[in-house]
């Protein structure tokens, strides 16, 4: 065979593994989000249930404001992908109230009406006084903006933006959450990350907004850069607030699922930048370097939490295996591929995708388990929680398969770089 | 073989388990103390080191307010179990610093020095605001007053005694945590219960204090019995301020190793009170029915939260046996038993100390294991943590050494009823 012909059946083959993918992505994206527009809504007092049990049965009525906010964020950015296709509105309805004149996400007014705390105040209740029911909030109503076109929605969504932003940067003392003597000023990396993901978001499709916010993005992405600690070997969850290591556990703890958020977060803003120097850079410090330290070699699948200088972890759940660390990963591994064309990306997202449809997928009631056991036994049945909403899974499946069209679009998956030498595995690790 | 003479060899035979786990106790509880002893002690500044891996490693030199007093408090604590003994001096060394005249617990001072805000605020720092801190702190100050006779501490003690029953009683507000509009006035058991105690610590053998406390003592009984509900089946973690459940998973939870804890408080209250009648309700609702649900017929052990409705809990953690749970059901059946002559409580302490003692304990490097798997695999290795120090492990063997010795000391192990039929069971459930 010649080398020019070996060359086009690899990739042929490569081909037909990103289309079959993709039609896996995309059936569970339907049947993920039929399961939660069958069994969450409200039709009561709007808004969402987030209990709910495997096969959907409610078991707190408890409505949380993040994850009522991811939801509706969700179906609306879920939304913008699916008008690329035409002929799939499906998802549509999930955003429609019956009855109202326009497109009105349920959900949208639920959280304007009964999220916020009475104005002048710009809060949302949450169980722990954090920025992140107010950054949900915040995507929400954007998303609810761009779907509805009512102005309102927006001046909302910036309204609360600069509320977070002075938090963030000014004052942090009106959150109410009383800061003890002589206790450490830590900056968890959640907090510039989810600032950042709210530039993205606000400044979409949206020049003026887009350059309001440049300098924050920047700066944004300067803090969640600096919890790569102890010369690049490692990505830290807290650090001084002057980016030096903090001692002691908290200082010592790792995420790897959430560094792998953090490098697609990282992704985005390197490709709004245009910057491949620093795209090389995350990749490196964000995707590979957390994979390594945090796949399991025994039983496959992410750790949750672990300890730099290999201590066992405080956390009781540290060896388990969640969900959204795996659903990060899958979009982490698929856009640094996107993006680089590297194939040792591809097939770290093969690898993590099989493991996650293995193991997570409820074949029988449709969503995804939560949590698993080390060993990768169902821990907990419930498909929704305190925790676990509409929101992770459908992103990642939604924004997958968006990349693998992308991909599929082009004239060669990998333009510049040789196929993906490893074909998918089916097997579970 | 005549009646009497079985009867006489049953009761021999009794005798002789009862005498072999006073052994076995006594000597684990020697093991544990010299694991902190060795370990534990901040040299440098005073206090107690509570991160400690496997091997006595100190993994973080954070000092946690309520480990502090704990550790202080189970150190006096035992002190007044030995005294009991002559001859067993071992004990005592760990609560003297060398080159102090009078015998000073090494953590007392630091504990008095460190732990409390600046006066004239009474509060004592800790990472969430709760009554606990304070609570230990309590019971450690009051144990210093009995080993060394100094009165500040005893005054310390009871100022601290009267503000945390301000804020449980009349004004939660000061405590500093923000209550969101309506949220539920919820009760813990825990409140009640660690008030309980600290009625019994401060009454002990003063009759002033214990007339004080007595009123507050019955508040609190009635506060602990008012979270069995659903007419006797189960005993809820969290009741509303007026003994109703609560809805939601927050209603149904349930955490059968609190349960058994509360029901040895319970036992001390009634025999405080002389209720034999109180006694069966408190045998029946705080340790049969704990045990019965809680009790893993899979694996052994007791499971850490369930769920009234058997809907599976959200805490990541339910599953896992905690060393805790077991601590206290130890002390709760060889109480209930050495209270009631119940043989059935007896068999109860035997199967539940067999596992723990099979599971928890590590017999290479000391102490016990905190963590395990639902299985019974070790999931964290660590002695110590945020949550676990010097208390539970010593509590519970110092008691259980004590109440076999006083059974032994009878003369039949339990009075007025038959000798317990089932044999101690050595191998793991």
């Amino acid at each position: 065979m010649s080398k020019a012909l070996r060359a086009r059946q690899d990739m042929e083959k490569e081909r037909e593994t990103l289309q079959a993918w993709k039609e896996r992505v995309g059936q569970e994206l339907d049947r993920v989000v039929a399961f939660w527009m069958e069994h969450s809504h409200d039709q009561e007092h709007g808004g969402f249930f987030t209990c709910l049990g495997r096969d959907g049965q409610v078991y707190d009525d408890l409505k949380y404001v993040w994850l009522q906010g991811r939801q509706v964020g969700f179906w609306m950015y879920c939304r913008l992908y699916r008008t690329f296709e035409p002929g799939t509105p499906f998802l549509l309805k999930g955003c429609l109230t019956p009855g109202m004149p326009t497109p009105q996400p349920p959900g949208g007014e639920f959280l304007l009406r009964y999220a916020r705390v009475a104005p002048p105040g710009k809060k949302c209740a949450f169980v722990q006084r954090t920025i992140f029911s107010e950054c949900f909030y915040t995507m929400a109503m954007d998303e609810l903006w761009r779907t509805t076109g009512e102005a309102r929605y927006q001046t909302e969504a910036v309204e609360m933006m600069d509320q977070i932003v002075h938090w963030v940067r000014e004052d942090a003392s009106e959150l109410g959450r009383p800061q003890l003597q002589g206790a450490p000023a830590v900056e968890p990396m959640a907090v510039p990350m989810m600032l950042l993901n709210l530039v993205e978001q606000l400044g979409e499709a949206d020049k003026e907004l887009a350059d309001k916010y440049a300098e924050l993005g920047d700066w944004c992405a300067r803090r969640v850069l600096q919890h790569v600690q102890r010369a690049g070997q490692a990505v830290l969850e807290n650090v001084s607030e002057d980016g030096k290591e903090l001692s002691g556990c908290l200082g010592r703890q790792q995420n790897p699922g959430h560094a792998l958020e953090a490098g697609w977060f990282l992704l985005r803003h390197c490709i709004r930048k245009g910057d491949p120097e620093l795209r090389a850079h995350v990749v490196d410090k964000f995707l590979l370097l957390p994979f390594r330290s945090g796949w399991d070699p025994d039983h496959g699948g992410l750790f949750y939490f672990q300890d730099a200088d290999d201590f066992c972890p405080t956390q009781l759940e540290w060896a388990m295996k969640l969900w959204w660390p795996h659903s990060e990963a899958m979009i982490a591994f698929l856009m640094g591929y996107s993006d680089s064309g590297d194939p040792e990306l591809l097939r770290l997202f093969y690898q993590v995708a099989e493991y996650t449809f293995c193991q997570f997928r409820d074949p029988e009631y449709g969503e995804w388990f939560g949590y698993l056991s080390r060993e990768g036994k169902v821990a907990l049945t419930i498909k929704g929680g305190p925790f676990k909403g509409c929101f992770h899974v459908p992103r990642c499946l939604a924004m997958c398969e968006e990349m693998l069209g992308a991909l599929l679009s082009r004239p060669t998956p990998a333009p510049a770089l040789a196929p993906a030498p490893v074909p998918a595995r089916r097997g579970a690790e």
